[in-house]
């Protein structure tokens, strides 16, 4: 993995990250396929859409199908037809997040299945064999993660274990080897809540390390948006500035943005997809929810100038009559177009990064895209 | 509306259906679009998998978005971006089978809405209007259905009826005009139960209409497959022979054929895409259940030359994969195949008849694709 940064403007930038499975323009957002497919989208459709990289889950990959069917099939890349680069985050989130009982000590964490309430033990060491047998490309080590709010106290103890969770997790990486011939990166994934001291003594160690790309954790937990905002901006002002920072679980249109004017790379977030089969549409005159009456009888596009399948075929009285009956249509067009739009204005930030241009254009874009049109 | 028939073999034919929108190669099957969508699937994804003509429900339609929206949309071909044929049902059907309270009297049916209770009124009459407004190229009139097991007079009862209510549906009919600048033609059912004396008095009496298209109705309403197969043959030795039947409801495969050899034209059924949400596949080599074990880690398409979006990109593990996690994609993917297989079938059916060899070609495959291949 290589990463060259391009142009700068102000502390936002753009740069190439170059993989096993071909190049990332950054900054760049993926697409969440928790379980090996965004939901209700062809792989082959979500290229189409501009993903130039994609997400799937440990977590759930392991419970289903399993890390042996994933190796009988040759990995995710080809289980899931996608030939573009792919990230797994490890599964921490969601062990804190679905498990039904867990027990987390200095070995690693105890859970039990949400599916079938069997009891699973994930460590440093068998989240990085589960990152091998799936074999992504950037691979996120096992870290401990907290909610929001807790203590000083407690946002340290995490951070100081996800710490030598990582020098467990490098170890084991090094002493083990991708299974399907591509290079596989593991991806430190910096923590310290929205403790200032914490954030930034973290981010300090973290940069000492020296690694080719860096994670931004503990985002998106139920903090206000500025906290988000602050974390980010203490983390980046410290980590490398010629490695790419990825913010995990942002977020919003305008939290992207804002994310990249503070120096970050890339993104995930379930908001485009899982908004969208909710019938919260984003575009570049704001959202839209397409389950209002105003849009009944409406023959325009969701949004005039977009290239998705549902803005270049159907109305908005179309989509909402799907929305309204009830049609899986409904959620795979709406997604299709959430995900155009991302890709569409991480592009649009990209040229204005190159033009030297972004700071103004954000001022401009922000608020627009922040605020409902239907109203 | 003009129908050729191009070739025949012992009573199966093969014929081009011409209608505004297009030619429809016969024998052909028309996959479901309830509500103005095939359940998952893009109007022009449709086209692609071999799709020539589409239905949807009037019932459906006027309850949502009703006809003032599909008026104001320029109808149902606009609305839902197809641009080929389009036959709708009338609902008749529905009001028996979804409708909360109704009550059938000479008038018409008067019924309340599964959606919402509203009380709303069905004559032969406004069903045309209703059908003016979606604008099919072909539109069904109001019938009175019976269900199985019926009593002889019950079903002689419903017949009379819907001869009558036919005469004003045509009356009306030829009262009004199409609203969008194409032909529509109106398609009288042929009802009857499964009583022989019925079916052939009622088949006499429509053939005398000498009609251009006609339709065979109150199949599929729990008989088993024998006496559907009777009413089919006993219907289509009465009707013109140089006009096209439509056998409405039918079918599985087997069943398909079976009506071709009994000189059905087309078909409509929710089988393909209904069995497929749930897993159930249909393929040259038989049926298979894709949430069995067994496929869990087989890396085979589900059916090896088949051109549709599953087989040429997804294995039967993924596909099995989505299903056991209860994914969107699994239900588009499992349709998509499922459509693309009915309409290879009925392709396959015009080869073997212009070449003569339906029926030895029929008594090989029936057996075979009846058949679970998984078990």
């Amino acid at each position: 993995m290589t990463f060259e940064i391009k142009h700068r403007d102000d502390r936002a930038r753009t740069g190439t990250l170059t993989t096993d499975h071909g190049v990332i323009e950054t900054p760049a957002f993926m697409a969440v396929g928790t379980v090996g497919t965004v939901k209700s989208i062809e792989a082959r459709e979500l290229a189409g859409f501009g993903a130039q990289v994609c997400l799937s889950n440990a977590y759930h990959l392991y419970l289903r199908p399993g890390t042996a069917v994933l190796e009988e099939m040759g990995g995710l890349h080809k289980f899931m037809a996608w030939a573009k680069p792919i990230l797994v985050d490890s599964g921490g989130f969601q062990v804190l997040s679905l498990a039904q009982i867990r027990t987390i000590n200095e070995d690693g964490v105890e859970f039990r299945s949400h599916i079938d309430g069997s009891p699973h033990m994930f460590t440093p060491e068998t989240v990085v064999d589960i990152q091998r047998s799936i074999g992504p490309d950037f691979a996120m080590p096992l870290d401990e993660l907290v909610g929001w709010p807790v203590t000083r106290e407690q946002a340290d103890h995490a951070a100081e274990r996800t710490w030598r969770w990582l020098q467990r997790a490098l170890n084991h990486f090094d002493e083990t080897q991708p299974l399907y011939g591509h290079e596989q990166t593991l991806v430190p994934i910096v923590q310290g809540s929205f403790f200032e001291d914490l954030r930034k003594r973290e981010a300090e160690r973290y940069a000492e390390l020296s690694h080719p790309i860096y994670a931004i954790g503990g985002l998106a937990v139920g903090e206000e948006t500025g906290k988000t905002r602050e974390a980010i901006d203490w983390t980046t002002a410290i980590l490398p500035e010629d490695r790419p920072r990825y913010a995990m679980g942002v977020g919003t249109p305008d939290d992207l943005l804002d994310a990249v004017s503070r120096g970050v790379d890339l993104f995930d977030c379930v908001v485009p997809t899982r908004n969208g089969r909710r019938a919260g549409l984003y575009t570049f005159h704001g959202r839209m929810n397409l389950r209002n009456a105003q849009w009944a009888a409406d023959p325009r596009p969701v949004e005039e100038d977009c290239p998705c399948p549902l803005c270049t075929q159907y109305s908005r009285a179309y989509l909402r009559h799907l929305f309204i009956a009830g049609e899986l249509l409904a959620m795979k067009l709406a997604t299709a177009h959430n995900l155009t739009f991302y890709y569409r204005l991480l592009e649009r930030a990209r040229t204005e990064i190159r033009e030297g241009t972004f700071n103004s254009w954000l001022a401009e874009t922000s608020p627009i895209i922040s605020n409902p049109m239907d109203r």
